[in-house]
């Protein structure tokens, strides 16, 4: 299979985390031209998180993407040169104020090739102890719950967990678990 | 927990596809404003495909989000007024030629509500025959490749499937088994 030759790309917005592009493309075996549109932003991390008597710690927020308080796994931006295993406990740390006493990267993916170039680090923390209150940002407003893995497994079902990349991540982490 | 209030909105960019929005928000306890952005689009459908002997139905194709050839379950999006359902039964049967004996959903979820506000239906296409050629635009270069299920699940591991959407589709369809 021949790939798409990019011959040029313009930028349509650049903002601090993200810079939104078309790439204009040529197929060398269909000899024809199609203009893709790519959103280029940071490695993200996310952090399936549980304490040292087994409960998963969660955290709940209002989400504008799409307008509704959601319950999550820990995730964020790691930021320029930062190593992703620092960046997702960092990132634990600023939004429940827990620390592991051990991490494991449970699977590097990609985000959304389509028309993401960014990758997303799903990472184990276990033996997480609280050991300072959280540290947001201004605009951030969040609360930190746990639950057991069965209200977990619960909130699955129901839909209450509904964010497409944390399933992915329990999922991941209860298939892992398995495999053990 | 509090929402933020959604007090003005303008159009960054629009497409046929998407539009990019900043929102403008006032927090009504912390009385702060922040501005977000949010990408606005369709919502998708995602088909784990299997064949009336068993193995998984895959497209392989060049992603121009992060220059890869990947290796995904058939995805794409529902047209404005499109019943997810058909849409699923559409996209599989336009880029594998193939038509399903039985169809279930498996699970709705939001993309990523952080900054999209679509969500994606994950359908189980069961019994699929092939019934007819594959039925592309012209942008489309999709080759159809067929896995057992052991060979699914190696390339899960192995990284040669690594799209978060869709290893998401993947876990879901051997989770659900496993309750079955």
């Amino acid at each position: 299979m021949k790939k798409w030759i990019q011959k040029q790309s313009s930028e349509l917005i650049a903002r601090r985390i993200f810079t939104l592009r078309d790439i204009d493309c040529h197929h060398p075996e269909k000899d024809i031209h199609h203009t893709f549109f790519r959103l280029e932003t940071l490695d993200w991390i996310n952090v399936i998180a549980v304490t040292d008597d087994n409960r998963f710690i969660m955290v709940k927020q209002h989400r504008l993407g799409n307008d509704e308080i959601t319950i999550e796994t820990t995730g964020g931006l790691i930021d320029h040169g930062e190593d992703p295993l620092e960046a997702a406990r960092r990132e634990l740390r600023e939004e429940t104020g827990y620390s592991p006493a051990r991490m494991t990267l449970l699977k590097k993916l990609a985000v959304n090739p389509a028309i993401m170039d960014n990758y997303i680090y799903y990472y184990l923390a276990e033996g997480c102890v609280r050991v300072s209150d959280q540290d947001l940002d201004k605009e951030e407003d969040i609360e930190v719950l746990t639950y057991s893995r069965e209200e977990i497994r619960s909130m699955m079902r129901s839909g209450e967990i509904d964010h497409a990349l944390v399933i992915t991540g329990l999922l991941l982490f209860f298939d892992h678990e398995q495999d053990i």
